[in-house]
């Protein structure tokens, strides 16, 4: 088993989004590196394939649903519910190792409330349905690679959410991920929540009294080495102009997204550190205004399939299976 | 007067940082765009002149404080009191229509404090001694311009100064800088304070109840046509891909600091609007740990100048003098 190609389940995401599009398109491509298993809905593909002219696929399809008519760029309950289902059922198959990772397609937030799914978006489905409560978000567009340390919160409620805890989470999550992907002795850098890292105290100490004892206590009690807190914007210019840095933690959502998205340049891809499964996603969402028009881009999708690979790798080397 | 070169202040800084160093290099090429005029101390020029075998220069110094004597590197209070008075000085001849605009080389704000001055930085003594309560910091990376709503406070303190004062000062200062740096029809983007913009109120509703009505109420009041609130991540991607946007204004001072310097490489600028006098200054700090070593850049003071330069010409075109 080891040699062989690698099993990775795709679900398909929301119908009317342009998920389908993009896996239609980077299907040959995919095929070369991995086996891939969509899990989904065999009429929506067909659909998209024949109004795109573009081949249809030819792997299994697991399809957990009844049957989504698709409605191109339309928010539709149906379609929520079903990429919900689609996602539980990946979990399920790689919680019983019959697919070595999931690589997730975008679904629709406000589809998913609408069919009766009450989440904030896949990492918290993630999350419950592994009972991995201590997950953390990395985004990776280039070269630039973040952990979050807060994710989709308020900006209001950010500080209070800078505890010990959670930077200590992002910065053992930031360590495993880039073993995961193969980076061995990572450099990594930590954000100051504060412009200019509160420039000594005068707005916010949440540097003093949580970010940099937190550091220290990490890298004592596990030899590593991390920098920070750093000012947030001057990290990221050097990051951009040396590549000084394998990951940077990040306190907040924007304060990590902003860089990785501009370092990417749509070839953006999400990875969900600290789970007992792999998962890596596209960092776009369902793009209703462009769906079933055949302009969507799948370079994120591919990147997105090229890290799960590199994990299952690594977890091949490490672990007897 | 119209057609001579304009007259530019550029004072010094703190003596033990890179301004002196950066200025000496830089000077060749000044001069061939404008009359330049030291405010600063001549025997600190001659100092770093002598010491990195650099031409002294040849145009008119202003000396408004005692000789320092320096020493790169060290922070010292009277290094402090001295480059506060530089700027004092400096803000008196634009005032008085003798110099054409100010250019600042940085100081450093602890040292500024142990002279005996309290204030968070340049800005805040521009807005005291020209009495403008309202300027806005717009910082230029490359491409990517944007004007801060709030500057140098806390992150938990962000949410609540986010107000339709606040957000609106920051719009007419944009608009108002596009026209100076000489930009028609301005096309200006308003980022979102929350990830995802709040994702339709899920996580906070500035959006909804602060940025959103005031673009509009902006918008109709002036007849722009500003487009957003938009999540700031997405906003700058598009940006970096596309150069969609001539100006940003940012809620906070990472969410616009982050991708300008990202995008400056090294050659940014700091220009305060919203005052009755032009005044440009470097992106960065006196960078202490290389003072006196001779290896510091100075594209970001050639930039500096050339947009004070820009301005000047605007307002040339603009106002009988």
């Amino acid at each position: 088993m080891h040699h062989t190609l690698p099993t990775i389940a795709f679900t398909l995401g929301d119908v009317n989004g342009i998920g389908p599009e993009i896996f239609l398109k980077a299907y040959p491509s995919i095929c070369q590196h991995c086996q891939p298993i969509v899990i989904g809905d065999r009429a929506a593909l067909e659909f998209y394939a024949a109004r795109l002219n573009l081949p249809m696929v030819t792997c299994s399809i697991i399809e957990p649903s009844s049957p989504v008519t698709p409605q191109p760029g339309t928010l539709c309950a149906q379609a929520g519910k079903a990429s919900a289902e689609f996602v539980i059922t990946a979990i399920e198959q790689a919680m019983a190792h019959t697919i070595d990772a999931i690589v997730t397609l975008p679904l629709n937030k406000e589809a998913l409330h609408l069919g009766g799914y009450h989440y904030a978006g896949h990492t918290e489905m993630l999350g419950e349905y592994t009972g991995s409560p201590t997950q953390s978000m990395m985004l990776v567009g280039g070269d630039v690679r973040v952990v979050l340390a807060t994710t989709h919160i308020a900006l209001a409620d950010v500080a209070a959410a800078i505890t010990p805890t959670t930077v200590e989470r992002a910065l053992v999550n930031a360590y495993a991920g880039m073993a995961e992907i193969g980076i061995r002795n990572p450099r990594i850098a930590v954000c100051a929540l504060n412009p200019h890292g509160s420039d000594g105290g005068i707005f916010g100490n949440e540097e003093q009294h949580i970010i940099a004892p937190t550091v220290l206590a990490f890298d004592a009690a596990h030899g590593t080495n991390t920098i920070g807190p750093l000012p947030a914007d001057s990290l990221f210019a050097h990051l951009a102009a040396e590549k000084c840095y394998d990951a940077v933690v990040c306190m907040y959502h924007d304060q990590g997204l902003i860089p990785v998205k501009m370092a990417a340049f749509g070839m953006g891809v999400n990875i969900t550190l600290g789970l007992p499964i792999i998962r890596t996603s596209v960092d776009h969402g369902t793009a209703y205004p462009i769906a079933g028009k055949g302009i969507a881009r799948y370079e994120s999708l591919l990147q997105a399939t090229e890290y799960a690979i590199r994990i299952i790798r690594y977890r091949r080397s490490v672990y007897v299976r």
